[in-house]
């Protein structure tokens, strides 16, 4: 009578080079360390490999810099140059100060500098940005991954990031494909049939949380995690993150910083 | 060469009652559900049970309102009486507006009504307050399943609340014992020997969120869950949930919302 889940880092992981072929390296890993992928596993990609695979590394000597990213950079003292590819992969600037860059990228997501960052990508000047739109990208390696096991998995796509009135960071999704990413417990009975009123459960961003928990982070970090078990969870066509995003006007916590 | 670990919800978990012996309770269900609690594990506890247990059950009706709880009331359209617990559990209210009332909790954690609710409470007028003390509880919590077990757990006591600048909830550590809430990696090396400056990751939570993955919500809900596997994550003592607190000053996301 236990509801149970596994999770499981591949730990023997190759580095992800540009242009790899994502989904194929996964299955492979999967199977070389005797945890195949099976049908309604969900597969938790770091972020960093997807950009890489799909050649989203950009050396900052290449980046021609704005007067907009200028200003930007005195105001923040970061290299203009990040501040430009901040600017290009943002819809607006949220808040700009002494060392804080805080975006809204085109996906409609809000964090710290877009996204973007250093750890784990090589070269003393590269930075790895966002794949441009992560759900077409976990879309494409679940199709592949699908095609290669012959069985129907969810992807997410995960990245770590700081959160307002907490201290430390935690993983969420920045994509995902085949998996409702909130399940809705709301107007059903609790334990003494009262209805419930706000229950509206992020799954997917528990999901990329949970996961965290064996990738870690750093020199051992293991990108890819498969997760095995899910019985509550709808696997399921057709959502995409903007199931996520909030407007300023709906953000209950708006004017609470 | 697998990091890996299993995420056990206890289904068959009795209903909790004022004053009942919680520990006894869950090292019971675990045993009789074909699990016992081991030497390593992380028990996560859903804190509406810590509440119960702890007689922390609130009838609106035995409620008297202050005139700042009336106050309040009148600018968010709630009952005046729940105002009047959650400020009496606050040391300051962040927001007040149409049907949200944002407190920071005299724990010092900000969220909607100071944690409190209604669902899986009895009695069509009660209402559940957090623990007192939530780190105090996964103390006491903590030392009564040891001493039960002959070996060294840790406890988490979690609640899912709303978090800005995305749509849905997620499960957050309010409280633990023997157990360090974040993980830090600065200064230590990325893939290519590149020092990690910000990464800092809040593992309780992450715990937390991974644990409502198999407790779900509403009638259906197993209020406890048993982690087994974690090895990156060191199980200590000393610490609080205060390591998880962060300042207005410090909060880079200040008057980003």
């Amino acid at each position: 009578m236990v509801r149970s889940i596994s999770i499981h880092a591949l730990e023997t992981f190759p580095l992800v080079k540009c242009g790899d072929s994502l989904a194929d390296i996964i299955v492979q890993a999967a199977e070389r360390e005797g945890l195949p992928i099976k049908s309604g596993d969900v597969v938790v990609i770091s972020q960093k490999i997807v950009s890489k695979a799909e050649r989203r590394v950009v050396k900052l000597s290449e980046v021609k810099v704005s007067s907009r990213a200028r200003e930007l950079a005195s105001i923040t003292k970061k290299d203009p140059r990040l501040v430009e590819l901040i600017l290009h992969t943002s819809r607006r600037i949220v808040k700009a100060s002494r060392q804080v860059l805080i975006a809204e990228t085109k996906q409609g997501q809000v964090c710290l500098s877009a996204g973007i960052d250093k750890s784990n990508v090589e070269g003393p000047d590269s930075y790895a940005l966002l794949p441009e739109n992560p759900d077409k990208s976990a879309t494409r390696l679940k199709r592949r991954i699908e095609q290669l096991i012959g069985g129907r998995i969810a992807v997410v796509i995960s990245d770590t990031y700081s959160r307002p009135f907490r201290r430390g960071q935690v993983d969420f999704a920045i994509g995902f494909s085949g998996i409702a990413p909130i399940t809705d417990y709301r107007g059903k009975p609790d334990l003494f049939g009262y209805r419930l009123r706000f229950k509206y459960v992020a799954v997917v961003d528990e999901l990329a949380s949970a996961a965290e928990l064996v990738k870690g982070q750093g020199a051992e970090r293991a990108p890819v995690v498969i997760i095995k078990g899910l019985r509550g969870i709808r696997l399921r066509e057709g959502y995409t993150s903007r199931g996520l995003k909030i407007s300023r006007r709906e953000d209950v916590f708006k004017g609470a910083l």
